[in-house]
This record gives structure tokens, C-alpha cells and sequence, in this order.
């Protein structure tokens, strides 16, 4: 959830430095009041903060030309994709260039031998994997959103499949960047494996646009497995349905997905995205394998979920049915917000580790149904983690009060649990101050990072580092 | 390899920070001119560059006053595990403190229910993998030597496991560090992701000791599989040996274990440890999983190494013989020294995408032959790593020249082919100008964090970058 921003003094030098973009990229630069609102909105609840300008790079040596005006004259950049940032991101705080690279758009090279890829930052994980139908590979990560790859890699995003096939840690091998002083580096490489020097492919991939411009990503893909099978399971109760998330993953299942949906969120589907299912907290699976291995993984689930309460497997056999299934997982938040027409969501993010869930889950849980507000459950739980889509009345600041009052104390479930504040959304404007809770001393060492490699304090300011907002 | 140093000058705060040391560690430090030479030798190749002092520490502690000694006395620190470095990690070209932490050997907790385990960093991972012993878990990661778990993460090591299991990179999932400046940070989580600021877990993950002292580790353990089968497969050609393969993990089986022993190597180990492999180029090979689905991957990889030009698979199938097969692969460089008593080994470590590993495989071993240079070649060739365990002929400059010109001919082959120098052993000193050729610009951001987390340089100066050198 992010914070509104006051009033702030104009930037000093911004005439200048749009004198100089306009040279350089001529109608690409935009200081329309639409634009700039639609470039600092983000998805959910909205930001008072745009940016001054919006530019709309089309290549890296742009971006180059770009950051050096921005440094020049103090301009904050702070990197646009597709504008789906849940923690206001792309908001500008202290004003700025909000840097669009959506039409940064080419799939450059799909190496299939390696199965890798190289892309531009402005490629969505759906134009990715249309780009590449016909190879037999596929891109697993998915956030709900249509995300640009470079922001996902910004955000360290990941989604449903995220159990099997990891994160955007996992899966970016190699990133170009344009540092806050203009110059374009190329990290990692193309080897599955390196020990040469220091990982700055992980530097930048969950910086939040704090350190560098993503240019450039070369992402991991997958074969499209021989078979795959989906089902859906409800079960008595939400320790059942925890307890086989939890009993699959300690057995070493590599199930590629396994999500959770409470009673509450499948009512609200049901209500209003015409399904059908138990109102009763239930799991959305799917099996990625041989015909022989799924098979085997299907008994193997089939067999935890009958110990934890669980009812029989629904099969969701063909692709369009399957298709229509993670749509619904997906659009969860987009449902429940035309359940509640004119209010906001609030999505919590926190992950945990596996023996600690089912606590926290129920815990959690319970808080929202005594504190009375709306907070149906979705999750990744495979990997500890699960969303709140905590129901926030507008224009009334006492609610909202008690949303955040809400996520505070989960977070400080979490954390005490052993985990994190969140597990895919990233810091942005929203979790700084539990981003501090979590990470303590640590915090000096990620500001002396960036420090060293933004000293101007440019690229995005005001994320991540509570100095800076 | 490893340069010689020249004389250099005595640091001129020693006798202080010594005086402070004695009087922190009593008898657990060390002038002796035996346990300086131990603690700066590695393995292949020798250094000599001895630390001025070696200390051992037993607590994290103990570690943050020898950092604020060292920090006030401008001495150099150098952190030592097992010294198995074969690069010259522990060497001391500018001389310093040796940080001795094998005694820092206790296994903290073991969350069996999670899958992580928690351990101090001279833990080795054949203590770790005994201490779990009972719980059906392993750790997977196992370079040639019983290397500790602190230095196996600082130089991201791998080993034959890899390519199933990921290497320290995808296997730390939380760090304890003493920074620089003497103080004690935690990065990462048990989380199994996070979105929470920068990774600093990944910033210190394969930076040598040059950023700070680790002192605790959280790693990831798997369930041991219900089913390991291993196999061996002679073929006819260097080609189809490599061809299957890169064939194997382009169809996706998830393979335990993919290794090649050229026929230069077989032999050696048939006249030099007893074994009776027909002399070819050989694939030792493992699978991991359910007894069908270990059954299915080696009926996968049986059609393709048959398509290849491979002979039958010979079956290890009682645990010793496995143990006797995997001790073969990771004993191979002493092998090679008994074969040539007297020599000296340089191992290799070029990786690169698999689609190309045929190729320079092919023209590497060539290029060793047409110079008359005895090179073994093993390799995690599913990670398209591999090493050549070139046969040194010790004192003759001119020899050693041959070598190097043919390692240097091998990196440049492998970075054309969008490879990286290093695999698995680390930059050290000997690696330090293929690093600048591999990373080019990105080196200035590699260093700006150097300096900004290492301001005095006194974290294992020398290393990585040739500045400081």
C-alpha cells in the first residue's frame, strides 16, 4: 500500500532537461497530465505523485542519452513498463522522468538449443510466450498482471508456478543495464553457471530500478512438458488444505503449481465470475511431467489430500479448461474488486517458511474475520507464500487504519516466523518500514551499494530507502 | 594458476595488531613459518605469498574483534576454510591476517520440516551431509575436495550434482556476514523467496572474501530419492559422448548426475587406481527419483546415448560401488599426479551454453594434443562445465608457459562462445585478466561496490580485481 505524497518544490533544472529530451526525442516525450497520472498509478491503490515527464525510449543508446540529461540536471528517471506495480513502484515522490520502455518490445534471440532467450525490457510474459509457441519452450513465470519482463526482473516477481520453476532470481541469466552515470554493462552470461566475479545479475534483479535501467534480460525457458494435468480439490478444512501443501512439498512432489483459494475468495468467484465450486477452501493444482510421471505425482497428491480432508480431484482435462482455471486464480483481485464496487484492494504479500504456514494462514485469517473486514485468501503456497486481497473502503481514513493496522501485525507474524515482509511484490513506496524490521543492519549495506552505484540519488528515489522518501 | 609474488614490504601496524591479538586469542594465534605456508598453499599450484599471521577463530565473536583489530591496524584478512582453493584464494600477495575458521564447524539447526539447515562456515559438506544422516536429507553441492561450506559459498562453488541441484548460488538461501567494518549483518531468509530488497545473500555469494567474513550459512537440503541408479557409458567418439548430453537436457530429464572423463583420463585411472573401463571417452551418469520415474529417465538417456554411438550402460547398483565410481570422478586430479609424480596440475574451468560444448570440447582437446601437452579432460558437462587437468612440468618457465598460453587460448575460445572463465573455482589471483576480458564494463560497477563495502581494502585484497593486486 503506498503512501500519498505532499506537495513538493518544483525541480530546479527540469525546463532545461526537457528542452533537451524534446531534441532528442521529439513527440516521445509526454507532459500531458493524463499521461503522467496513468504513468504513477500502478494497480490498485493509487499515488498523488507523478512524474513531470514521460519519455518513451525506444532503444538502449535512448536510454543512455536519457539518464545522462536526467544526471545532468538532477532529474529523478524512475522505469515504467506496464504500470502493474502493487507498491507504487512507478510513482515519482520527488518528481521526475518516468522512463517508459514499453515500446522496448523485441524478442531479440530465442536460443533453443540453451533454452534461453534475450529480450527487451518491454516484452510482457504473454507476448513472450506467443513469441515463442512454436519452439516447444515456454516462460513460466507468471504474475497476475501482463508484466513487462523487465519490470518482473525489477520486482524479482514471480506466480503460480513459481514451486517448480522459481522466480526471476532463478530464471535471469544475464542483464544489460544503464548505470545512473550513462554507461551501458552487460551482467552474467549465457553459461548456466559462472564464478567470475560478483553476481551483479542479482544485484539488479529486485532493485526496483534503484540501481540501473533493465535494457536488455536473457531469461531461462522450459520445455512445454509432454503431459500436464490440472485439478481442483476442496477440502474441510483450511488446515487440511495447508497441511497438503505442505506434507506434497516436504515429499519432493515437483507439482508446478499449487495454489490456494479460501472459502472466501471461491465464494466471490462463484458469485461473480460464474463458477461452480464447494464454497470451501480449495486448492488449484497442476502436474507438468511424462504421462507416466504426472500419473505418478497426481497418486502421490491424491493420496496427502484424502489424509487431510480433502475431497476428490476435480480434472480440468482440456487446455481451454485449464486456461479458464488460472484466469480465474489470476483475475482473483480484479473479481473481488466487482464485488465490491468503487472499493480499493489492499494485497498483502508476505511468504514464509512451510512449517510455519499453516498457522499463519489461519491466524491471519481469523484477524480479519474479528477486526470485520473482507479479506479473501489466494496463494503460492508451495513456496510459503499467500496474498490477503484485503477489502479497503474508500475516502475513509478510519478503515484504511485498520487495513494497514491489519498487514502490520501479519507482517509481524510473518517475520517472527521466519519469513519475509514479501515473497513477490517487491518494497516500492509501500513496505519500507518493514523492510527495515526485517532486515535490520543489513539496511547499511544496501544503501552503501547504492551510494556507490547511484551517488546522485536519481534512480528511483524514495523505494526502498526510507532516507530517500 | 597462481602468480608468484615478489618481496613486499612488511605491513607497519603488525607488531600492534598482533600485540591486540594475542591478547584476544591467546594461543589461537599463529606466527609459525609452517602453519603461514598451510595456510596459503591451496591445492595445484603454490603460492609464495604467506599470510603474516594466521588466527583462529571460534565465534562469530571472536570474528568481529579480529576484523576491528585488523580494520584499525590496516591489516589485510584473508578468510580460510579447508584451503582447497585452487585458485589462490588464500594466498596473501600483500601479506595479513589468515582467518582460520574450521573451527567454526558446528551444524546449528536442522529444519528437516522446511528443507534448510543451518551452519557455521567450517562445516564441511561431508560433516554436513553425516550430521543429517538420519533425517532422509542431503546436500548435494560436492566439489572434488571436502571443502567448507563458508569457502564453497564464497567462491559459488558446484560439483558433479549441479545440474540437477543448482550450485551454492541457487542453494544459500540466508547469510551471517561480518562486514568490513566489524559488523554483523543478515541477509536472505528461510523464506524460499523474497521480494525484500536488494540480495545481498547473491552479493556475497562468490565474492571471495573480498566484501566480508561469512560466518553463518542457511542452505537448502532435498529429500534423499527413493531410487539412485548409476551408470557408465563408453562411446566411440568425443562427439557422441557430448552429443548425448546436450541431447539429455534439451529433452529436460532431470538427470542427478552428467559427467565426462575423456579416454586420456580413463586410462589413467585404469593403470592408476585399479579400474578396467574400456579406454573411450565415458559418461558416468546418475538418476534421482521415484523407481519409475528413475526407470523412465534411463530408458531416455539409454536411446540417445545408443544414438550416439554408445556402448551399454554398466550398472553400479550397490552404494559402494557408486561411492567407488563418484570418488574416481572427484579423485581424478590425484590421479593424475600419482601418474606423473613430481608434475604439477592446472585445472581449467571454462562454462558455456551446452549447444556449443561439442565444439570447443572438441578443438581444447585437439589444441592440447598438437602441443604436446597432457591434458585430461573431466567435466559437469550438463552444465556445460568442464575442466582440463593440464599435467604441469614443474620448475620450467617455459613449460609453464605452454600451459598458460593454452588456457588462455581455451577462455577465449569459451567467451566467444558466449561462455564465462570460471565455472566453478573462482577468479583468486589467477584469474584476474580473464575476468576483465569476460565483464569488460561491468568490472567498474563490480569495484564501485568493492569500495564501497570494503573502503580501506583490507577484505582478501588482491583478489578479483587487478587494481589491488
Amino acid at each position: 500500500m503506498i503512501k500519498a505524497v505532499t506537495a513538493r518544490a518544483p525541480l530546479p533544472h527540469l525546463d532545461d532537461a526537457l528542452t533537451q529530451l524534446r531534441n532528442l526525442l521529439g513527440e516521445r516525450i509526454s507532459t500531458s497530465a493524463a499521461v503522467r497520472a496513468q504513468h504513477s498509478t500502478g494497480v490498485f491503490l493509487s499515488s498523488n505523485a507523478p512524474p513531470d515527464v514521460v519519455a518513451f525510449a525506444q532503444s538502449t543508446a535512448e536510454v543512455v542519452e536519457i539518464v545522462k540529461i536526467c544526471a545532468a540536471n538532477a532529474i529523478p528517471i524512475i522505469p515504467f513498463g506496464t504500470g502493474t506495480s502493487v507498491e507504487g513502484h512507478i510513482a515519482a515522490p520527488l518528481g521526475g522522468l518516468s522512463l517508459d520502455v514499453s515500446r522496448m518490445d523485441k524478442v531479440l534471440k530465442v536460443n533453443s538449443d540453451d533454452l534461453d532467450v534475450v529480450v527487451e525490457p518491454g516484452v510482457t510474459r504473454k507476448m513472450l510466450n506467443s513469441h515463442i509457441r512454436d519452439t516447444g519452450l515456454f516462460f513460466p513465470i507468471d504474475p497476475g498482471a501482463d508484466a513487462s519482463l523487465g519490470g518482473m526482473a525489477a520486482t524479482r516477481a514471480s506466480g503460480t508456478n513459481a514451486v517448480r520453476y522459481g522466480t526471476m532470481r532463478e530464471n535471469t541469466l544475464a542483464l544489460q543495464v544503464v548505470t545512473a552515470d550513462g554507461r551501458v554493462i552487460r551482467t552474467g552470461g549465457r553459461a548456466r553457471k559462472s564464478s567470475a566475479g560478483y553476481d551483479l545479475t542479482h544485484v539488479y534483479v529486485g532493485s526496483e530500478g534503484t540501481l540501473g535501467i533493465i535494457t536488455e534480460l536473457t531469461l531461462r525457458l522450459y520445455g512445454i512438458p509432454e503431459k500436464t494435468a490440472a485439478a481442483v480439490c476442496s477440502f474441510a478444512t483450511l488446515e487440511g488444505a495447508v497441511d497438503t501443501v505442505i506434507t506434497t512439498i516436504q515429499a519432493g512432489v515437483p507439482i508446478a503449481r499449487i495454489e490456494l483459494l479460501d472459502d472466501v475468495q471461491i465464494d466471490i468467484l462463484n458469485k461473480h465470475a460464474k463458477f461452480d465450486f464447494p464454497v470451501l477452501n480449495t486448492l488449484f493444482m497442476e502436474f507438468h511431467g511424462t504421462e507416466a510421471g504426472v500419473q505418478e505425482q497426481v497418486e502421490m497428491v491424491q493420496a496427502i489430500a484424502s489424509d487431510n480432508g480433502g475431497g476428490n480431484f476435480t480434472w480440468k482435462t482440456q487446455a481451454e479448461e485449464r486456461t479458464k482455471l488460472w484466469q480465474a486464480r489470476h483475475d482473483a483481485t480484479w473479481v473481488d474488486k466487482q464485488a465490491y464496487p468503487g472499493w480499493d484492494v489492499m494485497a498483502t504479500d508476505v511468504c514464509i517458511p512451510i512449517s510455519r504456514l499453516a498457522e499463519v494462514v489461519t491466524s491471519s485469517k481469523q484477524d480479519a474475520a474479528e477486526n470485520g473486514l473482507v479479506a479473501p485468501i489466494v496463494g503460492h503456497v508451495g513456496d510459503g507464500n499467500f496474498h490477503m486481497l484485503v477489502m479497503v473502503k474508500p475516502d475513509d481514513p478510519a478503515y484504511f487504519a485498520r487495513v494497514h493496522a491489519l498487514n502490520d501485525r501479519l507482517i509481524a507474524r510473518a517475520l517472527a516466523a521466519g519469513g519475509t515482509c514479501t515473497g513477490e511484490h517487491g518494497i516500492g513506496l509501500g513496505k519500507v518500514k518493514h523492510l527495515y524490521k526485517e532486515h535490520g543492519d543489513s539496511m547499511h549495506v544496501m544503501l552503501a551499494i547504492k551510494q556507490a552505484l547511484d551517488p546522485q540519488n536519481i534512480m528511483n528515489p524514495g523505494k526502498i530507502f526510507a532516507h530517500a522518501s
